[in-house]
């Protein structure tokens, strides 16, 4: 397909997803941005793999709650105790909705990281008193690898070109040393694919290793269960699935996470403290020392429970349909070439990393915003190891779609890129502390920001060149 | 004062704060709860050293950047530019509020007990390698307590009777053993006493030690800054700051935060991973791994700009009138005595905590919430020493206010405790599953809230019996 065949303003151009409407509204679902001609348009967010916006109810149910907020877990107060019972009635629908067994244990963490960090500190030890082995693949977000890696009682095995490959990899390493844990995505962040976690389960399990799953790719985009699939543990963020108030989870096995290093030292998670002993809590308050963030449980909790309620047919076919479109209309563009972990990866979600070649991709992501209110990412993902794997120690692009996620936004991307690719950019662009920018960007901050500028990253000493997994810097 | 004196509906009694109107609106400050007797009350909610609701301008802010919300720090999206700007103002803000230093550095955390966890990973170690002695008062609420006490190398001193005792006590810990920090509470979260943070900084400067200001219980009540004190840390949490979005904050120098341990292993904290080894940045990223809670932050910020504009006489003369007027009125009160923990504190803030004799507090503050609609925290507040030293193994009742507090809340509830001491309780109450509860208890769940019941806690799995530091358990 050539650029001059692409027409973004036709409604229902045949093969198009055009006319294909968002599963469920969001709350940034009508937020018109600046372009730098001067116009503007309806943002179209296929950033949403690193975070996506609160759903129109998530934002709905946090207005509702707010003024029943108070104390929880020992407050006498009526509103303390419907704050508890909204923190404790959340935290089942959380575990409800990845399936969590009679047993499991919903801790409510800060999100996928957090929740990872937390499981680290609980793997049990081996007999002779050095941590437990983890088995980890270098395809993972640094939120399952770094946590293991700083254990230092992890292997990881570099992926295979195939899942068959991959999976026969695993089941060796597994048949040579003994491992505790096999901790693998559900979904890569990069590519959207996974490894079939039937086959995990059972390859870890025979070889008497439990299973975590990085959910933070998955869960926003398939129902998933653990009582179903025999998964051990899984992790997911709130702010992937539709509710961004700092809440995530951790949900699985009991035994390691009532036993396991208490992952915060302080209020809420011991029994008794003295000046010279402490005796601590089981889990969940084991894990949960200071007061919990009840809203952002409340507003993860009601995330899942929208979710539940869609048809789970319709929302494969909603991303299916804009996943093979978005494959489709990447590779069919000159020089634009999509990215997989693995050859014969089936059912991927909706996670699609791209190169375009001879240009960087931070160009490229910029262009996408500034002329085209188009918001992708470009970097390494935080999954720098798979990134310098497949050669791309520069970085990529990656669109990614979600529930709130239109069709006419990944015909947009494809068009601009379509232009791109033939045309190049019209606006001007130049690094600035290490960001591609629009030179003399004529943008201005948004009406209600309360923003006078759009770039306060460096000024504010924040690390902006690869704070949040860009490029490998010069001297990386 | 005798019960009969009490007259709640006067509003203009002599001596009484019943006219005194708060400061600075709260979600919460028109919710009606259900008492026993069929009737509705507005919440008093009297637990804000717990949990303050959010300031109505805070509600407000986070439904105004709701749909500006994205992915921040690499996203080129337009929104992911005005977020990352969003979290980077918040930051700077924060850090305004608490009085910066132009070097120091703003972390935004999970809350209080997050960032003493973290600046526990931080702390230098010794010569010889063992981790840094750090010196803490047996006074602090565990968030304070615990990250020192895991570190093994604290050491706990027993506070004295009085400041001036307590101050000699830490002096001459000082001459004999050399300390990289001085931790200590900046309004004690169980009777709101302080020791004067000009003489604490005096005294660990001149013996090389740093101080950590725990300012959980004072940030919300008092301007502070870091520069005007020379305090070198100060922890702050946004659930006790009108802004319970689950973001907190730690404050201060950046030598050892730019070299610490990483406070969680993952993405945005590191430079660059290889499989066989990272490298990590320096704070503040090295310590926020993990998609950043944006909202918490920018809740935090507004919470922060808004208290920042009350006149400071004002904040100080409604507080200091309504804790005058708590403290006088239990006192008056036949066989109410309020706690203390330094005979000579000056300045506290408005945190007061008392005891009825021959009344168990679980008793009592499930009575002023039943009967009264009022909201007290029952237990030992996660200061588990402290109240051991003072005899209260058992618990006590702690009432607090805030910006949100009405003086007729602080009436009604001398009035309640009044009638309670002259005459007991009307309902029948019950101890069920560890907790006083109302025999029979008629009270409906709210409407809107999506609850079925208000117990939930013990289905949930949760350890209501201590969970959020209640009293001792009977094995304990």
């Amino acid at each position: 397909m050539s650029a001059q065949t692409i027409d973004t303003t036709c409604p229902s151009a045949p093969g198009t997803v055009q006319d294909v409407a968002p599963v469920l509204p969001v709350a940034s679902g009508d937020t018109f941005v600046p372009l730098v001609d001067g116009t503007s348009v309806r943002y179209a967010n296929l950033d949403v793999a690193a975070s996506a916006p609160a759903l129109a109810s998530v934002a709905a149910r946090v207005s509702e709650v707010l003024p029943l907020y108070a104390s929880v877990h020992r407050g006498a107060g009526y509103l303390s105790q419907v704050s508890t019972a909204l923190y404790e009635a959340s935290r089942q629908s959380i575990g409800a909705f990845v399936g969590a067994r009679a047993d499991d244990v919903t801790i409510v963490t800060r999100n996928t990281t957090d929740s990872l960090n937390l499981l680290a500190g609980c793997v049990p030890a081996q007999a002779d008193g050095t941590p437990g082995r983890v088995l980890v693949l270098d395809v993972e977000h640094h939120a399952n690898f770094l946590p293991w890696q700083r254990t230092g009682a992890a292997t990881v095995l570099t992926g295979g070109a195939t899942v068959a490959a991959t999976l026969d990899a695993i089941e060796g390493e597994l048949a040579r040393t003994p491992y505790a844990l096999l901790a693998v995505t559900g979904a890569s962040n990069v590519t959207g694919e996974s490894l079939p976690v039937a086959d995990l389960v059972r390859l870890a399990h025979d070889a008497g290793a439990r299973v975590l799953l990085d959910g933070a790719q998955l869960v926003p985009h398939r129902r998933f269960s653990l009582e179903a699939t025999g998964v051990d543990y899984v992790a997911f963020s709130g702010h992937k699935t539709y509710a961004p108030f700092g809440a995530g989870a951790l949900v699985g096995r009991r035994d390691w996470l009532d036993t396991g290093t208490p992952f915060l030292a302080g209020g809420g998670a011991v029994r008794n403290v003295r000046v010279d002993a402490t005796t601590w809590h089981p889990a969940p308050a084991r894990h949960e020392a200071g007061s919990p963030n009840v809203i952002g449980a409340v507003a993860l909790a009601a995330a899942c429970e929208a979710l539940a309620t869609v048809d789970p047919a319709s929302l494969a076919e909603h991303e299916a349909t804009l996943r093979a479109r978005l494959v489709d209309g990447l590779d069919a563009l000159e020089g634009v070439h999509v990215v997989h972990a693995w050859d014969d990866a089936t059912d991927p979600v909706g996670v699609v990393t791209f190169v375009v070649e001879d240009h960087d991709p931070g160009l490229v992501a910029a262009y996408l915003s500034a002329e085209h209110g188009i918001g992708v990412r470009d970097g390494r993902f935080c999954a720098h190891p798979l990134l310098s794997r497949l050669g791309l120690d520069g970085g990529a692009i990656r669109a990614s779609v979600g529930v709130g996620t239109a069709g006419e936004e990944v015909e947009r991307l494809i068009g601009a890129l379509a232009s791109f690719v033939a045309d190049g950019p019209r606006a001007q662009y130049a690094i600035v502390e290490n960001l591609w920018t629009v030179v003399d960007d004529p943008r201005p901050v948004p009406a209600g920001s309360g923003l006078s500028g759009l770039f306060a990253t460096a000024a504010a000493g924040f690390i902006a060149e690869s704070a949040g997994c860009g490029p490998l810097p010069a001297d990386g």
